[in-house]
């Protein structure tokens, strides 16, 4: 390898600049982009991660630099027939725990939160102003909570309810109700002439326990009321939630959901591959680990089939995989839109080399179960969590999936942060943490540097995750940080 | 007609209870509901506000209870050949001016807001952070603002950009931007690897001025550089809006945005059609009234095309009708899911019949002219703003196309509200306005009751309209109230 280039298989004809100023031959490389190591004739396959990312759009000499514009796209992998290898059953991992809470109906939270679920978008300012009063004058008293989160959204109503696609947003608002980190504390605030009526969530409430609060409801008289009526109800469960206290638990209880964003040529060789190591141990050690980003894995189809061993697991693989080229298709989008700016700028050409970045982070283990978007997750293992690439879609997906902590890997960086889960940032480059030390978790990038190996970071995520489920803050939490959700509704809006 | 029962044609064979216990020949009909005044045939129209709503799907005897189960719902009016009434001038109306701000690049503001857009869901904790940070430190010292809003959405990144209908949402953030009450100062935060690059938005700036904030830029070192270097930018605006001063302006100055939301059977009768006085009276004066909600409109398309005197009103008219019944039909949308489970409760049976109510409010000025979702519109008159009917989605739309007051009608109640205009709330019942003094700002259920007229409503709307163009503040800016935009994105995230 030439010095200050990075490949991950010896099948590789191009290599990644790790440094800012690569040059080879005289040819400027930019940090983060490829150099062919060997002679590439046009036509001839370039040949990355062991696998075809592109082919020679033109004959590229030895030591250019291979840039988009040199490449052909490759046709996206057909979803027809793959052999699974025969996956050995991972060695299982002992003795690994975390501090955590056991949730009254089953589930494990790694935080202490009151969530008050709305059903619509009409609520959001008045929920909003009832959660800076609860935080102002009710949290005070009760220091064991961590916090309280308003799952606002924009669905519920103006929306075509029975449409195909309407029980994605539908399941998500339900199961992000449901997710462990609100302990099973139901809380709901309708308008009440909303489509989406808080009946159609079907939570499981007790039948003597009243668990929405109705704005339309004749009783309440104006605004002063609904805020009394909501501070009443969160601070029921506000004294249920403050009794609880942590308590040591397997690695086996946590449910990690696994995402990049603004990623770089450096993600898949740095951030990646080390999430992918915590992803192996994590799995070893009994847990459940999502990967998802449909958009961003779809190129590497033919990796993923090869790993899901049961014939059903395929067959549910193939079917979120087809959804979503149906769905794309339906809109008329070029698959070309993705990587965006920001990734090319970093090197990524195409959305094979992204994809077969991304799926670097779910690590080497069979993959052990399907879930449609907004599905709850309930297997054990390596469990593929459709769900589109944008962030906070995904994100808002994961948590619906029950997620109860979120491993981010970025490139170029992003502020990303949700309310309900602690998220841990992975830099792809050493430049990007020292920028954005107080945003930034753990740093990859000493991978590509070689002051860390893939493995030693792998394992320091891992551990990194123990803590943080054990109530370890994140930087976005020590600042305070939450950006929102956002629902997957593929059905129109009316 | 039947004491306590109402209705707006002669030719109606149908009529609405105005009273909570209306009881006619031994039937109960809930208020809001429908009573036959004649008996209606198996088959045979059943008319309110002169067009047929429905069909009677059994013999209905008069006096009885016309519900949604006794009647077939029409056909949607084909989207043909229709013949434009010959449409007289309307008569100006001079003399009728507000206080408002005449803005530097032309456009007349009724709020002196700083405005934040953002191009991309992840910077939109720091965004709000920043803007937490404005008002606490910042605008005690710039009394002439009166406030700062972040225009946070969940757009940028992660869409289809490039697919058939992305050029909507992008529009959209362009143009809210450019609403009139930001004043000109145009202000980006960015994160930098976005899909939507500030650029992409082609806002107006000065070639010298820095107007973005770029999140992943070198030299912001970290959350505090990000947050400083948003609060800097942000004053140098704040100091010249804060030397902006209110002058008396034209009342054609005004861009007024219409819309229902939480409609009942009194909606069409009460406010709605007291809202269509006060719109003629500001086309009479020269203003801008635009109206919207496709989807609540589609069935009087009929009324609308007989008022769209140019051709290419008309042409435009059934261009956005169509558009959005090929977008409906490409989702699989049955028109039935309209009207909600509370307009039925209130009173309306179908779609058709929520629309002949929901059209009242446009008045009865010709057409002007028609703008596609997200457009700017640059027309006086009364403007056919093409949008969904979904409350925020629609409010969004109204905003961009340059709406500077808002007014919005209400049956069953809703806290709605916007950051950027002001919205006057219209109750359509006088039991509504009363249980919600703080959030009602007119009670047009007077007209029920026969304490005023649609014509004495009608112009007390139109006084309130300036009034608050001029500076009074509605129910909901009182309280504080902002639900937040939301962006109409037909095409598919990725």
């Amino acid at each position: 390898m030439m010095p200050g280039f990075l490949c991950l298989s010896p099948l590789d004809n191009v290599a990644i600049a790790v440094r800012p100023e690569g040059a080879v031959a005289g040819e400027h490389i930019p940090q983060g982009h490829k150099v062919a190591l060997t002679p590439i004739a046009a036509g001839a396959p370039v040949v990355r991660y062991g696998a075809i990312i592109a082919y020679a759009a033109v004959d590229i000499a030895a030591g250019a630099w291979v840039r988009e514009e040199l490449l052909r796209l490759p046709d996206a992998p057909a979803l027809g027939a793959y052999a699974p290898r025969a996956a050995a059953a991972p060695e299982p991992l002992e003795g690994y725990t975390f501090e955590g809470y056991e949730n009254p109906g089953g589930g494990t939270a790694t935080r202490n939160l009151l969530g008050i679920t709305t059903t619509v978008q009409c609520v959001t300012a008045v929920v909003e102003h009832a959660v800076r009063r609860i935080r102002a004058e009710l949290l005070p008293r009760y220091p064991n909570v961590d916090g309280v989160v308003a799952l606002t959204h924009a669905y519920g109503c103006g929306v075509a309810i029975d449409a195909p696609g309407a029980e994605i947003p539908i399941r998500t608002v339900r199961n992000l109700a449901l997710n462990p980190n609100l302990g099973g504390e139901t809380m709901v605030v309708s308008l009440g002439c909303e489509k989406l009526q808080p009946a159609r969530l079907e939570l499981p409430v007790a039948a003597d326990q009243a668990w929405v609060v109705r704005l339309q409801d004749a009783e309440l008289r104006g605004f002063g009321d609904m805020l009394a009526a909501i501070l009443r109800m969160a601070e029921a469960r506000l004294e249920r939630l403050n009794r609880r206290r942590r308590v040591t638990l397997d690695a086996a209880r946590l449910v990690v959901g696994l995402q990049c964003g603004g990623s770089d040529a450096f993600s898949g060789v740095t951030a990646n591959p080390a999430v992918g190591v915590a992803a192996d141990l994590l799995v070893r050690a009994g847990a459940t680990v999502l990967f998802s980003e449909v958009s961003e894995v779809r190129d590497a189809a033919h990796l993923l089939l090869a790993r899901a061993a049961p014939p059903e697991v395929a067959r549910a693989l193939v079917r979120e995989l087809r959804w979503y080229d149906e769905y794309l298709a339906r809109g008329g989008v070029d698959r070309s839109a993705n990587p965006t700016p920001g990734n090319k700028r970093g090197g990524l050409s195409n959305i094979v080399e992204k994809a077969l970045g991304s799926v670097a982070k779910s690590g080497t283990s069979p993959i052990a179960a399907v879930a449609a978007p907004g599905e709850r997750v309930t297997s054990r293992g390596l469990v593929f969590a459709a769900t589109p690439a944008s962030d906070y879609v995904c994100g808002t997906l994961q948590l619906a999936a029950g997620m109860n902590v979120h491993v981010f890997t970025t490139g170029e960086g992003t502020p990303y942060s949700l309310a309900l889960a602690p998220v841990i940032k992975v830099s792809s480059r050493t430049a990007l943490a020292e920028r954005w030390p107080d945003l930034i978790d753990v740093d990859a990038g000493r991978i590509a540097t070689g002051s860390a190996t893939v493995e030693q970071t792998g394992h320091e995520i891992f551990r990194l995750i123990l803590d943080v489920a054990g109530g370890r803050r994140t930087s976005a939490e020590q600042l305070g940080l939450d950006n929102g959700l956002v629902l997957f509704n593929p059905a129109p809006v009316t």
